[in-house]
């Protein structure tokens, strides 16, 4: 058994927020923050939900943070003992990213002796609604111990507080905690049960906000103090009565007992990985990070319902919002197809399931179709407020245009629905919904197109591309060829839709003339071309303006936070760029351009980008492995597959949160492993690589699943094997 | 002879610069700021020329001021007398605006007695290169007397200095200041001649850029001493031996003499007036006003050549760049089409004799035809630049779209050829190019519209209208009404055309097509309709926006000089307008709109204005006359009419002087008198009028000439008399 381990000693305040995201778990339902017991809500510690979120007064509408019943502290001979306000003389946090577990270790200094905590927990990889921790306590001396260990329903929350109710009750063995949101009056119910290995009196205190079991005991010197508890989550969306299903579960789980969960959630991992596991056999370091990366998607990979998706955050908090970007489709979504084609299908089954979320908000602009939510919560609803960015020499709230310009998200969900589709082999979903939802994003983009009188081009103006820092631009190649895709796609959906299929959507689509409208709205949309010096121009103007190193803009800044991009940030009237944009749309269209065209955009706007955005590198790294120049992609590779590690990303906007994982990143590792360096293409049924290894990397090795079959491909400097082995 | 007199007693260093405005002379070729002889840069004097311009370095290009040959100094007893360092026991300052005479007379008390200062000057109203200046002296006791007096070459400049180069000499009993600019190597030459009425000692000293005549005497008690001068000014636009036609005409006007000089001013003056002035009787005030600012228009009346406009400041400076705007088509086209049609054609002359520089513009923004320019200097080059406001909060220069987005531009020029050929029936400006102007500013629009893909709809986007609080909207009510009013007067000019035109212009445009294709494009081009309570909306999406009250959005403000429009400016994203825009087209559109939909557009607008345009009162007063309601535009009307004399204006922008006087609002006065409560519509070679007098006016008379006729026209309660003079 691989032993995959983060491991931090000693014990850092400066840490705590980013720890919370480095040494984080989950399931899916849930994501754990890697905080500590005794951390209360001004250090970030969460129990995240997946897909339920609350709105209060005129705050952002964000995900909820379940009551944490993972909440213990101690006291010994009367004094508290908990991090950070009393200095330990040992400390460590321990992640098993092969199994999800999360481990602390942690020992103070007494005037009699040492105590010693020792703790782990773990999401259950299998029952979604269940997590587990064990905590031990140790002393070098014969103490006076009490525990205060329970459910802490004061929760961290960034615009709540979103529980307006609190129920704390006991219930036979257990303890629970029900939670009644503000806007929708959601209950979420946790239930916990605990043990204890060592004779203790027991009382459960409710203090405010708070169900404790009040354990005390005098310790054993060098003797074992464990408390081992499960609780399980569950809210109004998953079951009609929540606190009876969360005590039912708990009650079951805790007959296992810790042990047995363990072992399920160790073994359950150990097989996710058999195919999961991409193996790189000369450098340690990107094998490690690439597969903590994995961790980190599979730690939020929805598993337990058939239609939900991930944010942009993942599991990991409310930052920004619990919501759903194209980070799902462009980024994320290749490792759930490549390993586990029923989350991917999972994933875009939401984006089916929100489709008329999607159609409000093209009405409520005036266009048809779907325009999809830039921020995507449950039903499609768009988070995304007008005013996102706070202007720091005035603290006014700036109009931003990312919800109502920013319209190449609809594109992103027809590229997710065809890439399932081609890659499962599996048209359930274009019959299931998938269908209707490429013919609105198609509508959508219709409406939208413009030409210039008297000429037969069509243009889309008014628009954000992926690079945020230029807003209100006209024809954005990426957005551009994305629409194009659109309107291709709907056409081949109409052609060679069957006959059962034509007949559903005959009332509702005139078949025929959408296919001639839509090849001849791809047929007409203008594209940016090459120019002399093979150099694609973002959008109309770009190259017009100021020439400029990333640098000096960075110079030009007065305030550290402020806003490179809207109407006048430093970025906004200068060729420095956020994120890769054209070298988004060359990644994803390759093949329609030349090699000497790739390398030339790809030479000319690296240069020119911040990398302001954790999608930037890998799609320069994508390129480059096009380019055949693996070793310039290398370090955008690893920039991608250590954004949780390293941290260092924009953790705060003034005094709001907006730091958390990056699976968008771990998803751009993921495929520049395989699609960059591994060299896959999968098309027409068939599996084709075309390795090109950084130079350290003496094999890689890894799982894909193609149309129903797994591959084993194996990659060294000198030879290829693709085995299928189902 | 009526004595129409602006007094100001004592003297305020606070309204040195407001004074400069007010008591201004010019004759077209050149205005005079009515600041004091002894006034040097720093207090803003100037002999601001007409329609020659310079630029330093990376500073705003601006038209030039001329030495200044009124300087003027006095020492008695060896110390200087001079405001406002030395303050004066009386002081007055006075225009004569029938006449254009400027008039001060200041007593400083000394220890020996008083010493009194009297001088009047004015700008010949006949001789457009010449100034004359009368300068008296008197003591109430024996005094030795100093007179410094010449010409300052140190002139005040806002983004100078322009002159590389001063050559100061003496020629005969001339002195002469020769200078040349930076950018073109233009000279402006100015030549004096001076005469003392007494016995005295001169010299001619020159000191660094100024040259004086060093005049000395014992003054007698009481008995005044007379300084009488002439002086003139050529440019290298005007000849090419500017020094020698200025000394050639300085001395030919002083053998003339002073007092014959001032004998044609006002002789010249009263003839003027018989036709231009406006009699109100029963509104002294009114009346006052209204001539007060057609002296204005008049002082900057280019009689003097064939083709020149008017700075939006008229030439009170180098305020505005002394840039022409829409300012001369829209609002001051009127006053001098009605009094003096010749000189309506030398500004229309000059935009057909700019058309290339539109086109110029309009090929640099990859647009056809001819894009005016926002702010046109000689050659209709668009001395706008890109970044025209200061970020008061950052200091950073702002991106603004006046230049490129401000489109309705081109069509206040055709708007402009139009009135004139109807007003006049004088085809020749069509003849000289205005055919081609209107034909390009068509094909301009042309090559703007826009339309929805699958729609026969044309919009015109990313505009600014009239209202600059509102960026980058899409289908501005007035601006395509304007577009739409350039399509149809292209029709019509291409189907009424001469065989003789025709042929002329056949090879440029292909006749019949484009009369055909600006027929559809006016038959399909957008316009805003009333909505359900009659309100057109000024803008897509304007409504939608935020409704709150000016006053509500002033108390926004966090810096008294920070920016209403731009991207995040307090307005921005509110229904509060900066002027009138959707009234403006009504304005000029009424017979397209019923009587309610006017008032109802009237009563929505007016309370979202701010007025922060000196163009906005009078079309809200023409509006209101349009609607039959008098006393509502009467405080718009005078708001326009004493815009030049209540100051109060914006004056400074930071430390740059936007000052100066207001030309347009004095046309949009006398348009107000004229058409609005004159209520004078010329229609098919008919004078008709539906007067809306305002309460308190017994009596309106004026003049006006229609298609080569003058008619004189007198309104009262009851009565209404047109009666053909000539």
């Amino acid at each position: 058994m691989k032993d995959w381990i983060i491991r931090e000693k000693g014990f850092s305040k400066e840490h705590i927020t980013l720890n919370g995201n480095k040494f984080i778990c989950g399931n899916g339902y849930m994501g754990i923050r890697g905080t500590l017991e005794e951390y209360e809500k001004e250090h970030l510690p969460a129990v995240n939900l997946a897909g339920i979120y609350d709105k209060v007064g005129d705050g952002w509408r964000e995900p909820l943070n379940a009551p944490n019943a993972l909440y213990t502290r101690i006291r010994v001979d009367g004094r508290d003992y908990i991090l950070p306000e009393v200095e330990a003389s040992k400390h460590e946090q321990v992640l098993d990213y092969r199994h999800g577990i999360v481990k602390r270790s942690t020992t103070w200094k007494t005037g009699r002796g040492e105590v010693t905590v020792i703790s782990e927990h773990f999401a259950h990889y299998t029952c979604p609604h269940i997590y587990c921790m064990q905590y031990t306590i140790q002393t070098t001396f014969h103490a006076e111990v009490e525990v205060y260990t329970g459910i802490d329903a004061d929760v961290w929350d960034i615009h709540g507080p979103h529980y307006d109710e609190i129920t704390l009750s006991e219930s036979g063995e257990c303890i629970l905690a029900g939670a009644v949101t503000h806007e929708k009056g959601e209950t979420v119910a946790v239930a916990e049960q605990c043990g204890v290995s060592f004779f203790n009196e027991q009382r459960v205190d409710v203090q405010e906000k708070k169900i404790l079991h009040h354990i005390s005991f005098i310790s054993e010197k060098e003797k074992e103090v464990k408390i081992e508890k499960i609780a399980a989550v569950y809210t109004t969306q998953d079951v009609t009565a929540p606190e009876k299903a969360a005590l039912e579960e708990v009650r079951n789980a805790f007959k296992k007992g810790y042990g047995a969960c363990k072992k399920e959630q160790i073994e359950a991992w150990e097989e996710h990985w058999k195919t999961a596991e991409v193996e790189i056999e000369g450098d340690k370091e990107a094998m490690e990070a690439l597969n903590y990366s994995l961790y980190q998607l599979q730690s939020i990979a929805p598993r337990h319902v058939e239609s939900l998706s991930i944010g942009a955050r993942g599991l990991s908090g409310q930052t920004y919002k619990g919501a759903v970007f194209w980070d799902t489709e462009m980024f994320m979504l290749e490792y759930f197809l490549y390993t586990q084609p029923e989350t991917a299908r999972t994933l875009l089954k939401y984006r089916i399931d929100t489709l008329s979320g999607a159609q409000e908000k093209a009405r409520a602009y005036g266009h048809k179709g779907a325009f999809y939510a830039w921020e995507s919560q449950e039903g499609g609803y768009d988070a995304c407020t007008d005013y996102n960015v706070t202007d720091v020499f005035t603290g006014r709230p700036m109009r931003t245009y990312f919800k109502d310009k920013q319209i190449h998200i609809s594109s992103a969900v027809v590229y997710g629905i065809m890439r399932y589709t081609n890659v499962t082999g599996d048209d359930s979903l274009l019959k299931e919904g998938g269908i209707e939802t490429i013919l609105e994003c198609a509508a959508f983009y219709d409406s939208l197109l413009l030409q210039k009188a008297h000429t037969q081009v069509y243009e889309l103006h008014d628009v954000i591309g992926p690079d945020e820092y230029h807003e209100r631009v006209n024809n954005n190649g990426y957005t551009n060829r994305m629409a194009k895709f659109t309107f291709e796609t709907a056409v081949k959906i109409l052609r060679e839709a069957e006959e059962e299929t034509l007949q559903r959507i005959s009332n509702a689509y005139p078949v025929e003339e959408l296919a001639k409208r839509y090849q001849e709205d791809a047929d007409r949309l203008y594209l940016p071309q090459p120019e002399k010096d093979g150099v694609v121009e973002q959008f109309d103007g770009y190259r017009k303006l100021e020439d400029v190193s990333v640098d000096t803009v960075r110079s030009r800044l007065l305030h550290e936070k402020e806003y490179w991009g809207g109407a006048y940030g430093v970025a906004a009237h200068t060729q420095v760029i956020k994120q890769a944009d054209v070298v988004t749309w060359m990644v994803m269209f390759a093949e329609e351009f030349s090699q000497e065209i790739l390398q030339k955009n790809l030479d000319y706007y690296e240069p020119r980008t911040e990398h302001g955005s954790s999608l930037s590198a890998c799609m320069y790294a994508l390129l480059f492995c096009k380019c055949g120049r693996p070793e310039c992609a290398y370090p955008f590779f690893l920039k991608s597959a250590k954004a949780d590690l390293a941290g260092g990303g924009k953790e705060w906007a003034g005094s709001v949160y907006i730091g958390g994982t990056h699976p968008a990143a771990a998803g751009g590792a993921y495929m520049t492993a395989v699609s960059g360096f591994g060299g896959v293409v999968l098309k027409d049924g068939k599996v084709t690589v075309n390795p090109k290894l950084p130079e350290s990397w003496k094999k890689l090795r890894f799982h894909i699943r193609y149309q129903n079959k797994l591959y084993q491909i194996t990659e060294t400097k000198d030879s290829v094997n693709v085995e299928c082995l189902q």
